[in-house]
Parts: structure tokens; C-alpha cells; sequence
């Protein structure tokens, strides 16, 4: 059976790309692998496959695209690592794309090599003398979180492959090797040179409150001893001073019927007129491929696509605690194994994925994606007054999701598409806090709060990148526009806004690439739309809208170099030309980077162009070309630690909406079914406390619903509870 | 049993109420009575009452605030209605306040009036006359849509209570009084005076597209066929093209163990921490006082205190087109009778609530709010990536819902309270659009889109208003303060910002009433603290935060007199004096206003102020005086139909976000259980089609929960699905 060109290589795929590749190089070569995953054909190759699918058209002859896996590993030749991407072909067992990095574009890190970081931590004398000007508790173990290294400083000058990591302390009396050791911060960094496993330096970390300058911290010459007032900062349920709160009583959510959704061969997904194949990468965990509404295309891609956390902390080397959660980790690398009845309710798929070891052998990441769905409550009523016949239909929503651990924090991030033709990206962030130590009994900083004794959690922001490559009613080439809409006052006058109530919608069409702020004081939406297609009703383009986030963006100055490495998160949404292969906000490599290389202001800056002609080109670069647009939107929190945050934060939730604007004729929730859910039942009042009559509700209802509490079934009869349709 | 001072009038207590006042009148006067419902006691005496309630010493000793009922009536001699207020003391049999409406001081219409107003039209000769102008395809019957008259115009001059109406043709040949008018609009608005109960004058209104002018429109001489294009634009099921969708299975919410609420008598509510007790006046719907979490006081009383839907058509007469629901109308009023299984899913409870007939007999409101707990994913999650251990629990919320209908058009409003202590107000937008006229073949309009043939839907705006009166950790005069607090760039500095990453936090203390705009761009959130209790971790002020919602904000003019009369609507949020019965964003009589009296402006210009001492007070006017801040947050949606809105349009859906910031010494949601949820299952893959192992997940657990669908139970195995503790 041969595969759909976007599924995942099988377990014989995958080995048989790694053994492809393995041969190319000679005995005096080590490969350290770091990815294979199958790789996506181009668009122009892809579409017409695409298209001859919905069709129904494809048959043994169709034409398809190459059968290719991308690999990602380092040559290491001599002890000096080189990263390389290979693409070979399944089919012809041959290599037939090779890309070597240049050495200071260094790749995301692999757990391999966080254990790398900690046994080298442990083997270091430099380490060791470094602990040895503290003194800790009795009991306490050394704990290290590696962390990427950031941007060198200038003062590095070209560095080679480098990480850093946070220490901490856990209480071993505790006996648990989950007790929390965040709670416990060393003020030291070690660092390490990959290349020879080797630490090289020590960095000594401020612990000052409001007083505390930038001064670099000298070697201590006597023992400090360390958590004179820290208190633990336990999470895990056995380790809590008290039990669990008892008193909340489960919901279940159950599907008698089985789910709405089908999950066929190679994960295509169909749903309630959806219709999607979901992909899985090391970088970006799920992706969701050639999203159709009702037979029609919407998406061509959808996907996560960065996200960078500076911290906002001035004193040096905080100013180097900068992840790109994507470039330098991977999402789809560090997804966590969910967990049934756990990471979400209901009736649930989970799918695995397959991830390079080192050595490129396919090891299976198990659940790394649930589906399933869930109720969003009331998705459209109404009542006529006259009659007081109600018709209310329910929100459903399918819900793609991936939680990743990335060391001490999490993300949950979802797609979620509902039954009125919308799609949502939520994201949750949620984990334990980045925190370093305060000195005893300090409690104020500029950089961050107290969260606990001796515990500081730095001010930091989380800026999103999604990419949206959309395909609005078509794949055609150039039959997708860019608008940028807005509602704007306009000022009284005589003669077309005589009492001042009117007010304009006025679009502009997006020529060439570019970047577009969001602007909730002018309503600024960002409107794809398919300009070979007008609505009946409306004579309007078909399209979809995205809404950008009005969030706060990178914060740090322009000239710096948190800043330049991100220069995606300067703007809230960008309009580029696409180009196959083009995925990274922030560029390909943002691993010690030190500036945005290849990421959207590079794109941007390039000049492709999306009208008919040559007219919106203007000033384009060497290579500038007419395109499709592709939509980045950028988004996120900053984030002032509160108390509330620690040990573990409750979740933050972002949202971006992507909504049909005149892409239906009417409502496509139009047709959901109004019919009354027989399982809710009628919670009485009072425990048995008498209630006045008539003030709060009628005595018998809640005696009625009593009944069904305590056993008779969830059938609720008309008179109980009042017909769902009444004249 | 005495009542709680907060609880609704009873049914005895309400009849009292009503015979006090009708006493009061001789035989010349009749009475039309609009509200009745009880007088919450002034915050000065309802606090020290509540303090000992916390504190469990309210005995029959302890003074209570006396038990009051507020009475809101026309009183009417020689045909002229004159609106008046009566506050009656209940215990003592007496009026203790009255207030008399001045003349121009308009209050809401009630249901009655609105029947009143479709009587005069089918009595009408200019009525009848006017659709005289128009043919209509046999069969169609003529409806109208009573509408608030709207801010006169200047030459309406001084006016007395009038409404108008829209009016609509139902195709009765289907033979169902629930087919949808709204598809058929006749362009024609009949204007009654109340006082007279006939129809005066009426408007006619124009239809043209895109080139259409701003004059009058004459009465027609030759009558002009309508509907010769439009289309049924029906919603309810049976009159439908189609069947419903059949393939949704249903989601049932159970909560086998009862649900983790308890209602108590006088609608004291308790929950996970949370107590609260519900009111509900004919204005605002549900309102929540006395908000405390694990015994300390968050909010002394949140409520919906004003929402205006201005429309953005200049072409006379809609620049009328402007409600104000709940001042011209009342969400009280207009409350849903909720019904189990369809505005929410699970173990529910429904509030009754008794609302004044014309004569002042109290009428039972149904099911007027409801109360059930939700699952909102997961709440907080850390997965430590040396052991793989995962603790995820699940965020829980209690919501108190209701629905309410404004002729065409409806609104869900929430109040969310959760398990991490955090509080959303969310309001979904849905029901049918207000929609007019246009010609036969026209699409295009700068006012509006076209959604069906001959069917304009008119840009328009929400704009809702929140009031916020916060009790931070206590109820103490002058112990809450406001704070601004906002995250400010910093440039790069060799001393202070070598490398640029710092970012600066600024707090502004709030000394005098006054506004304040969202502002995404420095992350602006509005902090209320108690300055008399300091968090022990963070050392700083506990408190609580409000993210103002970057909503656009009017487009009027701001000389218009729709932009005068909703002055709230300018900003994002206010900050106020305390002031007894202060509700009212947009003033107490907002129906025929010309301009805002007595809301969120006037309140601010007073110049109240907070500080300890006098400095503050600067400019303020007389009556100034030192007070308790409240926060008033303002938010909406600019409404530029989209053809998905018709006939009923999916929920828009916003959340106004209040979170505790430093009111806690950790995360509040830390005891939640991090128990698996049993009834959980796992839908397989494929539906018998064959998938690649090793790909897409493990066949054996494929099968095993296909055996849990076809119903062998809900109890999931660990080996089945991974325990939930992992090492």
C-alpha cells in the first residue's frame, strides 16, 4: 500500500533513510543523529495530488511526489562535529539533497545531550571547586537543569557549540527523587563545550534584592552556606503537607455512541465536515495538513512555528536566558507521553510518533498527541419573544493537543476547529517558573518576585510564532489575496455622516511582503481571501479571518541582541511570500544565535510580491518573486511572576482566532442539532434546608431532580424540567 | 427565619411592598408598575454585618440593616405618566424615600409596552397607509419589532416617551408562527407616543446600495413589490431544507457523585473554596455579592451594569439605531427560562427569580440563571523529564449563566469562578442581527453586508460595561487601593542595561477618580490591593488584577449624541468613588438620552479621591469627597457582519479576566486532586482498516479500548493506558 505523501515514515522507512545515509560516510566518521522524519513534498508538487484526492481522482497511476526522509545529524570528523541535513529518497536509495551547516549555526539540543551536560557537570573538578564555596544543608544532592547556552555575549567572540545550565539542590531526606529541587537555586552557572564534554567556566550568579548592581560575582573565599530560610516546594501529591482538597466530586464526560470523529490510515482525520491530515516533526510536534471544510480547502498548513522566552533580568549572564523553545529544543522532541483520563476527557485518540536516538534508530514516542472533542457551551440560540420558542444548539469543538516539557516549564498547545467552521490555536503555559536565588530575607527586586524564601522568579516574556499557510477555497497559485481591515471613526458632516454615528470599514490589500501590527483601537483584521471566488450573498471574496493578538511584544531594546535573535517577535503578524521548506520564524538556526538569520525579517526584507503583475514589486531584493502569502502571527504574554505562579503555575490560556468570513452562504452551525442532552440533571437546593417557596424555585422541581441524583436514571420528563420546544 | 439582607424579596415581602405604595395614591391616579424587587442595604451597614457572618456571630442581637423594597412605577394623572421610585420600609409598613423622574428622565420599556406598541400599529390608519406603499407576495403577514426610540434628535425637541418599531413580513403559507420575519424587512419605522398609545409619524427608511444618499425618503405613490428576491432564512429545525447533521454523537456530562456545589437558603452558594450569594435585579440579571475565596473577601458585588449597541448607518433615521439593554430594556427582564440539557450541560441548578407585572403582582421568572460546575482542561501540569513523572490536575470552574433575549438578538452572560481562584466574566453574542432593507440585486453598501437577498445587515458595535466593587481581603473604608501597573521597555545603558534585555515594571497608584485605557503595548493591567495586608513571600500589597480588555471603543463622533449618550463607552476602564446605588455606567435613564447623566463621566468629573489624606483631591467639584475606588471595566465587539452571522450567528465569545496577584503565598490550585478520570476511553484507529505498526500507535491498546466502547466498562487498566505515576 503505498503511502500518502504527507504520512509519516513507517519503522522500515525510517531505518532504511538512516542506513542510506550511514553508508555515505567513511570509518573515521562518527554520526550523531539528531532527526529523521519524512520530508514534505513542495507545495507545487503536492497540490495537484492534493486536488486529484478530494477529486476522488487518484488511482495507482496519479503522478506523486518523491518518497523522501529528511536526516539531521552531526559529522563528527576529527572530534569537531559539523551539522548536516540530508534528504534522501526512499524509492531509489539514494541521498539527493545535502546541506552542511556552516560551524556557527549550531541545531537544537537532544535530551542526549542534556545527559551529556550532566556527566560532565559531575566529572569536573571546576565544577566541583566552584560548589565548594557553599555549604548546604545536610542531605541536599546536587541537581543540574542544562539549559540552551543563548546568545554569545560579544566578548565570547565565535564560540562553537556551547550549553549552560542552572543548579539546584533537591532534599534527599525527603527520599524522593520528585521532590522539588526549584525550590533550592545554586547561584552558579557551569558551561560547557560540547565538542569536548568539558567544563570550561563557571559563571556566578547575583543574589541581591533592589540594591544589587551588575558587577561580576567574584569567587567566594569562604563557604556561603545556602537555604538558611528556603522552605520546600513540594507539588507531587505525596509530598504536600495536607492530602488533596476532597470535596470535588468528578465529572465525567462519556460518549455512549462512540466519538463524532474517524481517524483513517494514515492520519487523516475527518470530523464534522473536517477533514485533515495530522503530521507530527522533532521541531514542531502536530501539524495539521490540508484542512477542508466540507470538501472545500481552507488550510494548506497550519502550524507551531517559534517561541522565544526572554528573561528581562540585567545582570550579567541573565541577559543569556533566552530560549527558542522550537529552535533550540524541539516541541515534537520534548512532547510529553499523555495520559488517559489525565491530559483530557472524554472519548480520545492518542497517536505515537517515531524519533531518531542518536545513533538513528526509530524509537517510539508513545501519545505524544490526544485528540478528541469537547462541549464549548451555547454556539447559537435564540428565543422568539412572542412565541418563547428557544432554539439553542451547542459548540463543538475537535481538539488537536501536545503538552511539552522543556526542563522546569510546559505548554499545552491545541487546534482546536469547531462545528461553526472556525479554528482556534490555544495555548497554555503552565510548569515551574525559571527561578535563581535571592539572598536571605530579601524580598524586593527590580528583576522579578519573591516567590518564596531565598527564590526569585525573574520577569520574562513567551512570544508565540504561528505559521498559517492558507489555501482559501483552492491551491491555485495566486489565487490567494492578503487585506488588512479596520474600522475607523469618521468625523461628523453634513452631508455623509450628519449625526456623527457612521463609521468606515475600509480594507487595503497587502502588495508585497510585509509586517502588519495588530491595532484593537482600529479593529484590525487580517482577511485571506481567494480572489477567483465571491460569496452569493455578499458578492464579497470567500475568505477566513485571522484576529490578530494585541500582546505585548519583545520588550528588549532594539540594539540588543535578546531583540535581534527574535526579531520575529517585534510585530504582531507577517506577510511573507512562501517558499517551500520555509518554517522558522526566527531562522533555521537559532541556537546561539546572534541574530535573526532566515526568519520572517529576512523574508519580509526579500520582497516577494502577490499582486497579478510585477506592479507591487518596488524595491525587492536579488530573488524576489511573485508568491502565495503566507500569514505569521505572533503572540504572547509577558509574563511578572505573581506568587500565585509557584511552585507549579496554573494555566495561562492564549487564543487566536482564525473565523470563515463570507467563505459560507449562512451559518455552517446552521444544520447542528437542537436536540436536548439527556444525561444534565437538576441539582436541588439546600441539602434538605427548607427554601420559601416561590422565591427560588418551585418545591417540587427540585424534589423531582432529587430523585434522579439519587439513582432513577438521567431521563428528564417534559413536565419536570419544561419541553425543550414550547408555543 | 429572618432573611439574609441580601435575599430577594419573597413573594409575601414583594405583595407588602406593593400594597404600601399603592396606598399612597388617590382614586384619580392609576399606577403601572415597572420593578419591584428588594433594596440592598448601604455598603456602610451591610459590611460590618457581613464581617460578623464571617466570623459566625450573627445572632438575633446583631444589627441588621433594615429590610427594604424598591418599587419603581409611572404614577399616572390626566393621561401623563410621571416615573417614580419608592423605597418602603418592610418591617415598619412605610415609605422611607421617593423619587420623582424629572420629565425627560426616561426609564425602560417593559414587555407590556411592548405589546401596547404592536396593538397601536395594527390600529394605526398612518400604519396601515404606509404599508399601503408597499405589495407584498400573498400570504405574508406583517410583524413588528418594538424598539427602544433611540436619542432624539435635535429637532425632535423636548419629547415625551415614545418607541418605534422595525418592521418585518412572516411567510405565513409555512404555517409556522416561528418562521423567521427577520428575512423579510419592510422598510418603514411607525414612532408611537406613549401617553397616547398612537402612532404619530412614520419613518421611512432608505434601501439603496452603495450609491445610496442620506435624504429623506418620500412616500411612495405607486406601491413597490417587495420580496421579489428574498429568500427564507429560517433556523428552526422543521422548517429547515435539511434535516440536522445526524453524524454528532452526543457528549454527556455526568457527575455520578452529585455535583461539588451547594445551594443554601437565601441563595448562598459555596464552592471549592468559593461563597457567594446570588442576587438578581430587573436590570442587570444575575448579580454576585460577597465573593469570598477560603474565608477571606475578594468582591463586594460584580455585575453587568450597562451594554450599547450603537449602529453605524448614517442614512436617517438610524442613527437612532442605538439600545441600551440594560437601560432601556433590563437583562432581568428579558432572562430565558433556561432549560436542562440545552443552555448547559451536567448537574445543574436553576434560580427563579419573581419580577412586577403591570399592577405590581409578582410574576414568577423561570429558571432565570443557572449554576453548574465545567471542566476547563488542564489546570496546571509539571512532568519532571528525569524520571517522566507527570502530575497533571484539571481546572474546574463554577458557572452562574444566563441568557437573555432583546427582541432579535441574544446575549450569554457568565460570571466563572475557578479553582485556581481566578474570575472571568464572559459574554457570547449570538441570536439574530438587526437587519434592514436593501434593493432587489444590490450587494454592495458601505453600511453593512448583504447576508440573503434583499436582507442589509448593518455594521454595528457591543459595548459592555462591568462593575467592579472590589472587597480585597476586607471590607474596611479606605483599605483598597488601584494601581496601574504596566511593563515598560528600557533602553540600553551601559550602567544600568548593558546588554538591553531589561525590561521595567511601573507601578501608578490611582489617588482620584479618573480613567485609564487598555494598553497591550506596555502590558497595562489595573491591580486593586489592600494596603493594610502585605503577602508573605512577595512582601508586596495582596491584591487582585484586572486585564482590561483592548476592545475598539466607540466610533461615533465624540460630538455625536450617540457617542454623549455612552460616554462609558469611550474607555477601557474607570475608576470611581464608592456612592450607594452607583450602578449605572451610562446613568440611571439612558432610554431617550441625549447625553450620559449620572454614569461613569459625571462620576469620574466629581473627583472623588482615595488616598489617606486629603492631597488627592486637587480639582474636585463639590460633593467630592475621599471614597472606596470602584473599577468599571468597559469591553465589546465591533459588529461588521459577516454572511456566517444569518439567519443566527455563532457566539462571538469574550472573557474579562480577574486574577489574584499576590493575594496568596502560592498556587491555590495546588490541592487540587491530580486524580485519573475513570470514565475516560480511548477511540481506536481506522475502523478495521489495518494501520502500520509501530507508526501510529500499539495495536493491543487499540484493542483493548475498542472493548471499552462496545461497553465492557469505564475502570481503564494501567497496563492499558500507562499508569498515571510514572518513575
Amino acid at each position: 500500500m503505498t503511502p500518502h505523501p504527507l504520512t509519516a515514515l513507517s519503522e522500515a522507512e525510517f531505518k532504511k533513510a538512516r542506513d542510506i545515509v550511514a553508508k555515505l560516510y567513511g570509518a573515521d566518521t562518527s554520526l550523531f543523529f539528531r532527526a529523521i522524519f519524512v520530508q514534505e513534498p513542495k507545495k507545487a508538487e503536492l497540490a495537484p495530488f492534493l486536488q486529484a484526492e478530494h477529486a476522488g481522482k487518484v488511482t495507482d497511476k496519479t503522478p506523486r511526489p518523491a518518497r523522501q526522509a529528511r536526516l539531521q545529524y552531526d559529522v563528527i570528523k576529527d572530534g569537531k562535529p559539523r551539522h548536516t541535513d540530508s534528504v534522501v529518497d526512499l524509492d531509489k536509495g539514494i541521498e539527493v539533497e545535502r546541506i552542511v551547516a556552516a560551524p556557527e549555526s549550531q541545531t537544537g539540543y537532544t535530551p542526549d545531550e542534556f545527559g551529556i551536560f550532566q556527566d560532565a557537570c559531575v566529572e569536573s573538578q571546576m565544577f566541583k571547586d566552584a560548589m565548594a564555596e557553599f555549604s548546604l544543608p545536610e542531605n541536599f544532592t546536587v541537581i543540574i537543569d542544562p539549559w540552551p547556552y543563548g546568545g554569545p555575549d560579544l566578548e565570547d567572540g565565535a564560540i562553537p557549540r556551547w550549553m549552560q545550565g542552572l543548579v539546584f539542590a533537591r532534599d534527599a531526606s525527603k527520599n524522593n527523587v520528585d521532590s522539588n529541587h526549584y525550590g533550592y537555586p545554586i547561584p552558579i552557572i557551569p558551561v560547557m563545550d560540547v565538542a569536548t564534554r568539558k567544563i570550561f567556566r563557571i559563571d556566578r550568579l547575583a543574589t541581591g534584592g533592589a540594591d544589587d548592581d551588575l558587577a561580576p560575582r567574584p569567587r567566594l573565599s569562604a563557604p556561603k552556606p545556602l537555604f538558611k530560610n528556603n522552605v520546600s516546594s513540594e507539588y507531587i501529591p505525596e509530598l504536600l503537607d495536607a492530602p488533596p482538597r476532597a470535596d470535588l466530586k468528578p465529572i465525567n464526560i462519556t460518549q455512549p455512541e462512540g466519538a463524532s470523529f474517524q481517524v483513517h490510515a494514515d492520519n487523516l482525520v475527518e470530523w464534522q465536515k473536517w477533514r485533515f491530515r495530522l503530521g507530527f516533526t522533532p521541531r514542531e510536534g502536530a501539524v495539521l495538513h490540508d484542512m477542508c471544510y466540507d470538501g472545500r480547502p481552507v488550510m494548506y498548513r497550519v502550524s507551531y512555528s517559534e517561541l522565544t522566552v526572554p528573561y528581562g533580568d540585567p545582570r550579567p549572564p541573565f541577559q543569556r536566558k533566552q530560549a527558542f523553545d522550537l529552535g533550540d529544543g524541539g516541541f515534537g522532541r520534548v512532547a510529553n507521553n499523555l495520559e488517559l483520563g489525565c491530559d483530557c476527557l472524554g472519548a480520545i485518540h492518542y497517536f505515537d510518533a517515531l524519533l531518531a536516538d542518536s545513533e538513528g534508530n526509530p524509537t517510539t514516542a508513545k501519545a505524544v498527541v490526544c485528540l478528541h472533542e469537547q462541549d464549548n457551551g451555547i454556539g447559537w440560540k435564540h428565543t422568539n419573544f412572542r412565541t418563547n420558542r428557544a432554539v439553542v444548539t451547542r459548540l463543538r469543538e475537535l481538539v488537536v493537543q501536545c503538552v511539552v516539557t522543556l526542563a522546569n516549564y510546559e505548554y499545552v498547545f491545541a487546534y482546536k476547529l469547531d462545528t461553526a467552521a472556525g479554528v482556534t490555536l490555544e495555548t497554555r503555559a503552565t510548569g515551574i517558573m525559571s527561578v535563581v536565588a535571592i539572598d536571605e530575607g530579601k524580598t524586593e527586586s527590580k528583576y522579578g518576585v519573591v516567590v518564596a524564601p531565598g527564590v526569585l522568579a525573574q520577569n520574562h516574556q513567551h512570544l508565540f510564532a504561528v505559521r498559517i499557510d492558507p489555501a482559501i477555497d483552492g491551491y491555485g497559485e495566486g489565487e490567494t489575496r492578503i487585506v488588512v481591515e479596520e474600522s475607523a471613526p469618521v468625523a461628523r458632516d453634513a452631508k455623509t455622516n450628519p449625526h456623527g454615528n457612521y463609521y468606515e470599514v475600509r480594507k487595503r490589500v497587502v502588495e508585497k511582503a510585509c509586517w502588519v501590527d495588530a491595532e484593537p483601537k482600529l479593529n484590525r483584521v487580517i482577511r485571506m481571501e481567494n480572489t477567483t471566488k465571491k460569496n452569493e450573498m455578499s458578492g464579497r471574496y470567500v475568505g477566513y479571518k485571522v484576529t490578530p493578538s494585541p500582546s505585548q511584544m519583545i520588550l528588549a531594546d532594539e540594539e540588543s541582541q535578546v531583540s535581534r535573535r527574535a526579531k520575529f517577535a517585534r510585530h504582531h503578524v507577517w506577510v511573507t511570500g512562501h517558499r517551500d521548506g520555509e518554517l522558522w520564524a526566527a531562522g533555521e538556526y537559532t541556537n546561539q544565535s546572534t541574530e535573526e538569520v532566515g526568519g520572517v525579517w529576512d523574508m519580509t526584507r526579500r520582497g516577494d510580491w502577490f499582486g497579478d503583475s510585477e506592479d507591487g514589486k518596488g524595491g525587492g531584493e536579488e530573488g524576489a518573486r511573485r508568491s502565495s502569502p503566507v500569514v505569521w502571527a505572533v503572540f504572547g504574554l509577558t509574563h511578572n511572576p505573581r506568587v500565585e505562579d509557584w511552585p507549579v503555575m496554573p494555566v495561562e490560556i492564549h487564543h487566536l482566532n482564525i473565523r470563515p468570513s463570507d467563505f459560507f452562504t449562512s451559518n455552517p452551525a446552521l444544520d447542528m442539532p437542537a436536540a436536548r442532552n439527556k444525561s444534565s440533571v437538576i441539582v436541588p437546593c439546600c441539602d434538605g434546608e427548607r427554601k420559601e417557596k416561590g422565591v427560588n424555585g418551585d418545591e417540587s422541581v427540585q424534589q423531582a431532580a432529587l430523585t434522579h441524583l439519587q439513582g432513577s436514571g438521567p431521563d428528564v420528563s417534559a413536565e419536570e424540567a419544561g419541553a425543550h420546544t414550547r408555543r
